[in-house]
Formats: structure tokens, sequence, C-alpha cells
């Protein structure tokens, strides 16, 4: 049976700052991507979100960033690769403790924010994180966006990289994300949200805010990871509805690891 | 045979305020207290300290300490004994991703400068510390001082506490550090401080800056770490005329781990 | 006419963690404690707030704190007195720009969670701030807890110490704030909190949780300034009810400056 | 008389890792680029460094930068305009405190690392720095780069920007300094500087690595501050060569706000 991953973000807050309840949506995923202190998330959060991570079965996976508290990793960093691959490796093992000690372990990769973004084309930085995740375990499924650089570098490392979309968010006829400035960049219709994530898995493709289909799966390839951003409006139901869609299309969920 | 750890601090730098080059003074002990970021170390240091350690064979050692860059860890800070346990963590895993990469592992965990002299006497920050290494690996050994709350925390819980003491400072009567500040705090004669390595390692006492003899090894026990600051005047000198004092009397040297 | 300052806690957030809307706050108060960035307070809610300030006629304090930003300035953190008074100077000038962009100025100082408990008791850390005070401008008010060092040392060294007292915290027969954990230290009644503020602010006491008068009130002199948290609930309608109850019982509210 | 600016970076430190021994360095130079605590710059160091260049009437430059103490402030950071436009105004409003308390003044601004290089070219963050000034304190000189994106909309703004070259720094034929790791980037011979600063001064141009005669100063205009880096190895003899060779041909030495 054909499975996906669903993911969002938590565990961001920092200090007083604590992030809000997040256990109905994380009854909702099968991974969580968790912030490791460089963007957000500082220990005491990383503690409990591996433990409510861990007491539902979701993946926790180590969404590493830029060292960019104040600008929460949204901001493109130029940092020198070799250190990129350091921050990198930093925040997974300071993550990697509290799913230990949770009694779970880092089920994936994933690359936050301005990092994320930037990955998907810039040689450099694509190539730290293909480093750090083959020092660390190349194991380890890579959460990314197909048909980047990120993606092409990760499947020539022979890593694991796994084909993310985007559920609550609109797509240009390039396969990129609809700036969130602009209309039509989200979703929150969680009717809208569930359809489109099926077809998404089931055909690769999105139908982008100018009305074309286009691929946003590898090719040869599918989607198998399916992102609901956490700060998205009516998140909670954005993904409740996902998983009965996809469910009631034949169409399993699953930890990332687990994906087939 | 008998044998003693020596250790020193290194990774005591950040960005461009690298540690100086440490490799001569690594050369000449068995156990290195590697900074994990919380006052000092950032990431690309912790990746060339850990080498540095795998390649002499010198044991690594977790030297964590409250978050305070500013104040170089220097300077007691409240926090909370569950904060301070994840703090810890943090950097243990930190750490750990370092040494696993350079081809080894943490040998053992030390507490860092207000931290190490608070945990003598404050009993949360002692607990704090037992219960990030009993939730780390209770198995590696815990540097500290004996005769104090963190070392009967450390035994009570089961752990390895390992008895340290200084070759290049003074103590008073009462088994205590001169202040740096006093006459006599600061030994930098590196065959004074050899021979009074080797009369620590045999006697389990030492003579304070009045002339008494204070035991300052745990009642029973022995001292079995010996440590040298890596800012002392001559540091190199101090740690080597104390290596081969403590050879031609019959004590080995060994890491942490492997004291015997 | 006997007049008063009506002051909350504002700006503090960092980053992404914006503080809530502050603006109903603001228009019940006379001044706003602003978070200089130690423990709260990036440059962009800076600015924001102290516009927010000047459009509303609002005094600008500068809430000077401990370097803490993970544990929110509530931790005492053992600074070297001589380093404090920088800190505090560092602070003090970091907002006075944003003031004065704003077109207003700063108008007091208040120092900010575990400085502020701190300072009541500690000779080292109330000289700093009196120190910084002095150095920065000696005739600016400073709010404190009459009855303390710090209201002390600030009166010695010729400061304006202004005297506070919380109309939302129940207080000891000591005349120190009921820890937060224990029963009565919050008051969440609009009604009680501003007839216990028209009481404070006549008296110069307070009805403790055993039911004891207690002074609060320097000796010879009086409350004039009054203290709601802003993370109080419904803090909005305490600040209302406050000074509601303040003028029909005709004390005027005023900026600290301005209290008379 | 023809007179010139002699400026150079100081109290780059951070916490333990103090800045070295700069009074020789400060000597010879007439403006002192003063870290604001960004990219290095603790209070202390701060107020130190304002209280030396006050007594050696050396002018105190706020050298603002983007918030990176982990990268010394070497790394673009994608920073929104107006956030950056506040983060200077914070770096300013630090620095002016400890100024005014070592009985001195801001006395020009300048760029550090990335957001130097970057404001040559990068239109958003030349606003931000135009537009910080402008709010600061427009007559303040600003020490840039002629021939740059910062440099004209400075000149547009009607703000003070003062023309910089560097001593000790090779140039290709665009008038662009040669990367520190090609050859010729670097000059340490403190005659060669000296003559080259002359010629800088009194010409407008300099002679490039490929030995072309490349104009460096405004059209029209000159030269009017000169800049040895403190790490350039040699940084005293090299700026003492300079003022002493500067002073022979008729050229004075001045802070930046009296150059004329």
């Amino acid at each position: 049976m054909t499975s996906v991953a669903i993911n969002t973000d938590v565990g961001e807050g920092f200090g007083v700052w604590g992030p809000s309840d997040e256990g109905e949506l994380l009854d909702q995923v099968t991974a969580a991507n968790v912030a490791c202190g460089f963007h957000a998330g500082d220990p005491d959060i990383l503690r409990r979100t591996c433990a409510d991570c861990v007491a539902r079965g979701v993946a926790i996976g180590a969404q590493v960033s830029y060292r960019d508290l104040a600008g929460f990793g949204r901001r493109f960093i130029d940092v020198p690769t070799p250190s990129l691959v350091n921050d990198l490796l930093y925040q997974l093992g300071a993550l990697e403790v509290f799913a230990r000690v949770a009694g779970g372990r880092i089920g994936y990769v994933k690359a936050h924010g301005a990092l994320y973004n930037t990955a998907a084309r810039h040689e450099g930085h694509a190539a730290a994180i293909v480093e750090a995740v083959t020092l660390y375990d190349p194991d380890l499924p890579l959460l990314c966006q197909p048909r980047t650089v990120l993606w092409e570098r990760a499947e020539a490392a022979g890593l694991r990289p796994m084909a993310e979309a985007f559920i609550d968010r609109g797509y240009t006829d390039e396969g990129l994300l609809v700036p969130r400035s602009s209309p039509g960049a989200l979703i929150t219709d969680p009717a809208v949200a569930a359809e489109r994530a099926v077809w998404m898995a089931e055909t690769g493709t999105v139908v982008s805010v100018s009305g074309g289909v286009v691929r946003i799966a590898p090719d040869p390839g599918r989607i198998t990871a399916l992102c609901v951003h956490s700060d998205t409006p009516g998140a909670v139901a954005l993904a409740a509805a996902t998983r009965e869609a996809l469910t009631a299309a034949g169409i399993a969920t699953a930890v990332p690891g687990a994906v087939s």
C-alpha cells in the first residue's frame, strides 16, 4: 500500500515565548520537524517536544537552521560551507540526546526557513546539508523539494531524499511556492487542502495559481511527504482533513522512515 | 599499577576568538575538557578540538556550563534545576556528535567555572548534574572535587565520580582553592607543581598555604584526576613535568575511563 | 493635587515572538516599562513600542535587566558590579535612541525581574543600578520598592527613587510580594485591585494576606507609582478600574517625572 | 591645509576574549571604529574603549554591523531593510552612552565587515545605513568607499559621506580590494603603505595589482579617510609611517568631523 508522511513544524518557541499547545496538531501528523535551538527551541522545549512525539509515535525530525534566533532562521546567512556543516551537526547532536532521553531517535532531517529555500538553489549550502547528513547518518531520510539542487546533490551522494509538497500553499507555474505576500499563497480551506494533498500524492503534480498542471514530484518518483505549516490558520483541521482524505483514497500515512 | 588522569580545558574560543594552539598541551594530558558552546566553543572549534583529541588518544570530556557566553560561564546563574538538566543534556548531545564524527566518544563529564564551584555546595545544581549524567550515560566518569555536595550526590546516585585535584593552585586549610586574588593562589614552577602532583596522588592530601596537611581525597579513596588550567602561565611545562614525575614515582597516566 | 504614575511592562517579545497588542493597556497607564533587549525586546519592537508610547503621551521607562534572553531576566546572575553598570548603560543607550526617534525621551528607569528583586537586598547590584542612573542622568526617576537596599542607596546618592506598589499582587506581613506559587499571590478582580490601589496611594499601607496592615511606603513618604503586570489576566480591566477609582478619590495619574 | 583622517578598528573582543592592547595603535590614528556589540564589543569593552579614545582625542566612530557574533559580522545576512535600520540605531544608541560617559560623543559612522561590503552594491542595505544615519544625526560623517551604491545614496540624501581608502590592501583594476586569499592582497611594508597613502591622498588614485592607475576618489572629490586594519601585521608601524609621511607631504591628520 502506498504511503506518505505528513509533517509539521513544532517546538518553535524560546524561553518564555513557548510554542502554543501542539498536542492536537501532533495527533494528526506522522512527522514533527523539531526546532533544534538555532532559530527556535530551547533545551526545555526540546525535551518536552521529543517526549510529546514519542508518546504519539510521531517521528522526530531535526529541523536544522541557520544560527539566527533574532530572525527565526528566515534570513539567508552567507555561512561558509564547512562552518554550516558544523552548525548542522551541532543541532543534530543536541536534538539527538533529547530524542534518546524520550525513548526515541531522530527519524529524519529537514532544513528550516531560509536554509530550506536557499539549499534548493545554492550549491554550497546544499552541499553542507548533504555532508552533515552523510557524516551524521546517511540512512536518515532528508525531506526536501524535488527538482532542486539539494535534491540532486542528496541523490548523487546516495542519501535518501524524500519528495515534499505543501498542502497549504499555492504553487507557481515553475513549481515554486507563491510568495506569502501574493494572492493564492495560502490555502486554508480543509476540503481544498485535502483534495490537493490526495492529488499531489497520486499524480505528483499540482494545479498552479494560473491553472496549469505542474509536476512537482521527481522524475521518476512521487510525492512522499506532505507538509502543513503549523502557523497556517486552522492547521489542525487541514491536517485532519488531509489524513482522512488520504485514507479514503487508499493512501496510508506513515513516519518518514517507513514510507513505501 | 596505580594511575591518574591529567586533564585540562580546551576549545575555549568562539568565532574569530579562536583558542590558541593547544597541540602541545594536548600532547601532555590524557583528558581534555572540551567547551560545548554555552560558555565557549562554537561548532567549528568543537569539530577541530575533537579531532585533535582523537588523534592523540586523549579522552574527550564534556565541559558543561551555564549558558553564559558573555561571562564565560564564570558567573553563577540561578537556573531552575529542571532547566539546568536540559541545558546540560543539550551540550552533551552537541559535543557527542563531534566526538563521533572524529571517531571517538565522550569519555567523561566535568562542570565548568561557576557551575563547578556552585555544584560543590548547591543541592539543586549538584542534582542537575547528577540527573543529566544519569540520563545521558551513568557509566561516564564525572570529574569533581571530593568532599562536596556534588561528590556525595554523584556517589549516592551510583555514578562514577572521579576525585580531582589541581596541581597549579594553592589550597586553604579547608581544602578549598585559594582565591585567585590572594597570595599563594597560583603555582607556576613546574618542579613544585610536579612534586605536589605526586604527593597528592600518593597521599590524598595537600600542603595548604598555611603549611597544614589537608585531606582532599575522598575517605576512603584517592585522587584520580589531576587538573592543570590551560591558562596558567607555562601550562605545557607544568603538565610535562607532572607527567614525568608521576611516571618516575610509578604512577601511570591514563584516560579517565581507564584509571585504576 | 496628589498624583501617582501607573506603570506596566511592554515590548516583551523577541523576533517572531512578538508582544501581543499592547495598545489597550497603554491607553490606561501613564508609564511603560520598555524591555531594552537584554531579557526581551529586539530593535524592531523597541522602535514600535516607543512610537506607541509617544503617541499616547505615556512615559517611556527603561526596564533594564540582566543579560538573559533564555531566562527572560528572571534568574539571578552573579555579574560583577562594574560589568553590571555597563550592561545597564548599554541598555539605556539603546532605548534612548528609539525614544528620540519617536520624538520622546527616556522618562524613568526600572529594573526588571530578577534584577528588581535582587537589588532590593544585594548591595553590589543595588550599587550598580545607582551608578548607572547617576552616570546616565541622575534626574531620572528610579522606580523601586521602598524600604529596600536599592531605595536607600538611591536616596543616599541623591537620585529620585519613586515608591512603587503592586496593585495585582498580595503582600506578606513583611511587605514583600507573596510568591506566585502561594495562595493570595494574584489579584485579578478589577474592583478589588482598584480599591487596594486607592488605599495604598492614600495610606502608604497594604492589607497583607494575613489581614495585617503593613506599611509599604517610605517613612516619611508615600506611594507614587502603581504597577500592574501586563501578564496578569485582565490587566487592561485592572488598570482601567484603578485609574477610575483614583480619579474618583481625587488622585490624579501622571507620568513619573510629573508626579507630585 | 589639506587633511585626512586615519582610522582603524578597535574594541573587537567579547567577554574573556578581550581585544589586545590597543593603546599604541590609538596613538597613531585620529579615528577609532568602535565595535558596538553586534559583531564584537561587550559593554565593558565599549566603556573602556571610549575612555581610551577620549583620552587621546581620537574620534569615536560607530562601527555598526549585522547581528552576528558567531561570524564576527563577516557574513552577509539578508535582513529586511526596516529591521536593519533598527539594528543600526540600536548599536548607535548603545555606543553613544559610553561615548558620553567618557566625556565624548560619536564622531562618525562606518559599517563593519560584510555590511560594509554589501552596502557598496546592495540598494536595500545601503538605504538602511542612510536612513539610520539620517534618523540618528545627519550631520555625522559616514565613512565609505566612493563610487559605490552607499556613497551615492548617502550623497543624494544630503549626508556627509567621507571617501575612504585602505593603505594596507591591494586594489584591482576595478578599484575593489584584492580578496585576502589572492596575491597582493596585503601590504605590510610600512614604507610602501606610507607612500601609497600619500599618493592616494594627493591623487585620488591607486596603482592596482596589475600596475594600472585607478581612480578611487569620488569625481569630483578626494580621499579624506585612510584605513589601516588593526589586524594587519605591523599595523602600528604602518599607521605611524603613514602619519609621518603625510605630515612630510603637507597633509595634516584630523578627526573625521574636522577634515577639510
